[in-house]
């Protein structure tokens, strides 16, 4: 496995390779992560992973400056799986000017990019550029990240980019919280708290499935569910899978997308829902 | 020459080709254009010309609807001066959904970009769309859209996209008006009338020459005289090359640019000066 911190090797180290798969991250690695590199592995081609601590996504008061940088941690979980290439560039290699140029992503308004303004832009940013640098043919991103993957889905497609994005299954706990960097914020009581999110959107997606269309009500009900156990909640919400807006009135393929704060740590979960 | 209208057969034809050189023009092509291609066979592999007008980047009120389509004069220029593909997409083709994931640039508000909202977010996003269709190595573009220029150059750096942009000088007329497709427009009046912007910015970059700094008193001046001619003046301006932004105190690389309207032309040009 190579570890390569700078733009020109990284293309150097991949000249001529056809099928390369592109999994980027922002390190403090888990299974989910581990479990995106094994799908990676499948194109046949060599397995790029990225390391980088976006700025541009992180919005003032965010936790840009305490999230984790465990590269060696990260390196010992990725050799193992399969992985190639670990690229890791520093903010001066992927920015070494004021970054002026940026995607301006839709739904800026909608769920998360309500509370987290800029965020999607410096997402979509980044990634494009990074696939700019790798040139991968295949890019695998998780589930939990939902709005995240359909918007890279939608600038993949808009833009014209010739890469094929796989979505991977959100992983999850015993007790069914969803795997995430952040969890490691997380204090023994709110531990213990945690799962109550994903427990409370699969009853949503119980009543849904039972012939519930009062999404309003069953959002408002959620949210005051976890009110009562000490979440702020920013967002609980019914949503078309397609669109994320608002269902159409037929619309069968729902997703219920949840973020919600325990302490000061953010967290977001989803589930996918067909109720034809 | 290959005709092709469509993304995936032009992928298909150019697939394994290395080092693919690209000319994106929107048609009703003049010798300028042919000089792009002429500097784009130079490097060494096939040669592609795209000929698409951008809805993306015609504001309310300005000339999407009029804008020349001349395909069959424009493929018996291209042939003989050594194109292998001419890519003319329909609107479906290149937008087959509503475009919304956009490239913001910078200077939106500067030059052009004051005088057309959107327009240079229009020019970026099917730029981005067309290399990434493309993929070309080189990418040719001319100096008379100055403006266009510096913004793709500064795309395809920040967005790391691998292309070397080649910059064409300005073809002109023998009385020195800058060749476009917009000079078709014009009356033979207007036409008799229209080489004096050019007469103008050398007579400007013949001022700084001669060590006149008063930047604003050469702009006012050169509008002044314009508009007693008949002109409406959108912008004269002394900038930095580097930047387009108003030169720094010691800033030797400048560009006098202008826009102004003969009649219901709107008519671009510039000179690049070196008063070191």
């Amino acid at each position: 496995m190579q570890l390569i911190h700078g733009v020109a090797e990284l293309r150097q180290a991949l000249t001529g390779a056809p099928r390369t798969a592109f999994v980027p991250t922002m390190g403090n690695l888990h299974a989910g992560h581990i479990d995106l590199v094994r799908q990676a592995r499948q194109a046949g081609g060599p397995v790029v992973v990225s390391i980088f601590v976006n700025p541009l996504q992180f919005g003032q008061g965010e936790d840009f400056e305490r999230y984790p940088r465990t590269l060696d941690a990260d390196c010992a979980q990725l050799e193992p799986a399969g992985t190639d290439i670990v690229f890791c560039p520093d903010v001066a290699e992927m920015y070494p000017e004021a970054q002026t140029f940026q995607v301006q992503p839709p739904l800026a308004d909608e769920l998360c990019g309500a509370f987290r303004p800029g965020h999607f832009q410096g997402v979509c940013t980044v990634v494009l550029k990074l696939f700019e640098i790798v040139r991968p043919k295949v890019a695998v991103f998780g589930k939990k990240d939902y709005q995240q993957l359909h918007l890279l889905k939608g600038m993949t497609r808009q833009f014209n980019l010739d890469i094929d994005i796989v979505e991977a299954e959100t992983l999850r706990a015993d007790d069914g919280l969803a795997l995430s960097s952040r969890n490691g914020y997380l204090s023994p009581a709110e531990r213990a708290e945690a799962p109550r999110l994903y427990r409370l959107l699969k009853a949503c997606g119980a009543d849904l499935c039972a012939g519930q269309r009062d999404y309003p009500a069953i959002e408002a009900d959620a949210a005051r569910q976890l009110a009562e156990h000490g979440w702020r909640v920013d967002y609980i919400a019914v949503r078309s899978q397609a669109t994320l807006l608002a269902p159409g009135a037929d619309e069968t393929r729902l997703v219920i997308l949840a973020a919600a704060r325990l302490g000061n740590t953010r967290l977001i979960d989803n589930i996918e829902l067909n109720v034809g």
